[in-house]
């Protein structure tokens, strides 16, 4: 049985970085409890179909050439899906509290009396470790991790926070990273950071067709173009990426190691 | 049937913030098929039940007074369970590449040709953020997430980073930070960060018993003092906390809303 949920009531929850056995366990009964979905465009369709078969299923992303909803709309119906009773989901690419506008729709649905949940989910910059075996802070080396975006909603690479981006301790992983990658890259070596530092790009991460590109923070805007990546990029900069286990340089394709289902 | 483990390979686990139900599917499953589990201290003992009765389970971390391992045997006795052909789960608290020392047990085992593979998990933070309702990141508020430690190995606060973590526009996740709170409340305070700053501790971050105190950064070490923590805790310094669904001021206690079981 589904749990029971009140009308009235949103859960927003964290898809992880893809793959459907890297949600959380809550965040799969959730998902297979909803009576409306609505996911963002990174959500991967192995864990949409997850959702009952008379789900709503709404995909609120940018994909496939249609064009993404504006969020005010996105929170008027997941507003009039919650009073008509139904269990909402609202599904969210990685973790809802790191660039998923959580804020946001929390304090609308709670401005209209909507009680919410937030649901946990696994980032992009740890599901990029994990795959690719380097740690994102290291005893001595990497004592800080900080989570940034190459792109503001203009565009374009933001103003501030270069100097503790530059900072040669700090792990820094940059999302929404693939389109300003070359201006990031130059702010930062402009700000301190070493052109030789090892840096690592990411598409799809966690995904088991999962590219990385690792490269020099230097090369590694042209590295990743000569990729031509589609998916979603993180990129990572620090001297853990060194650590990585990618065996082919400076472009390699790293299959996730198959977890088998249980019976 | 769990997954076939070639002898000589082990996996590092995040076992996420505490309840079961915040662990990831894959994580699951590798601790229904462990054949020796390794777990560190802050894991809860309603996951370490979830591996098979005939599993070897050797607590690694401090607790109820037993001294911890020292990371030379953890590595040993990994290595030693693995040249035996069990299935071995490294088992760790969050996220294993954030704060876990992964990067040094994956060189360790690869030193030794163990293969290793990495699970991640639910960092504290994103818990944190997810059971009290705040986000981490906030559109042209909270642009950057910095997670740094409030503790290095020697016990102290540590030396560098405090010009980032004081700029205003990050959110900063302070892990381990409880003992060094006042010494690392100062010292931001000192590089500019405002004394009014919003900012919450929240004691077994995602656990039911979760503890959170919000305060200002200028207030809160003694805030926290004033509950006197047993639990390890994390602490969230930045404006998104003021979002936070805290009905009682300074302490609350908001247990996690519970997701009922499916039969």
């Amino acid at each position: 049985m589904p749990h029971d949920t009140a009308p009235g009531r949103v859960q927003l929850v964290g898809a992880g970085p893809g793959p459907a056995d890297l949600l959380t366990v809550r965040a799969l009964r959730a998902i297979e409890g909803a009576q409306a979905l609505l996911y963002d465009a990174l959500v991967a369709d192995e864990v949409v179909a997850l959702a009952p078969g008379a789900c709503v299923k709404i995909q609120t992303g940018k994909r496939a050439g249609r064009a993404s909803m504006a969020q005010a709309a996105i929170n008027r119906l997941m507003l009039r899906l919650a009073r008509r009773g139904l269990r909402v989901v609202r599904l969210k690419g990685g973790d809802p509290s790191i660039f998923g506008r959580v804020g946001e729709e929390v304090a609308f649905l709670a401005s209209h009396g909507v009680e919410t949940e937030v649901i946990p989910g696994v980032t992009a910059a740890s599901a990029a470790a994990a795959q690719f075996g380097f740690p994102l802070t290291h005893r001595g080396e990497a004592r800080r991790l900080l989570i940034s975006t190459a792109t503001t909603k203009d565009g374009v690479a933001p103003d501030g926070g270069w100097a503790a981006a530059a900072d040669q301790e700090t792990t820094l992983a940059l999302y929404m990273g693939r389109d300003q990658l070359a201006a990031v890259t130059a702010r930062l070596i402009a700000h301190g950071r070493a052109p030789q530092t090892s840096a690592m790009a990411v598409e799809n991460a966690g995904h088991p067709h999962a590219r990385a590109t690792r490269a020099t923070l230097h090369t590694l805007a042209d590295a990743l173009s000569a990729t031509a990546p589609t998916g979603p990029v993180v990129v990572i900069v620090g001297d853990v990426t060194a650590q990585a286990a990618v065996r082919a340089a400076p472009e390699a394709v790293v299959p996730l190691r198959a977890v088998g289902a249980r019976a």
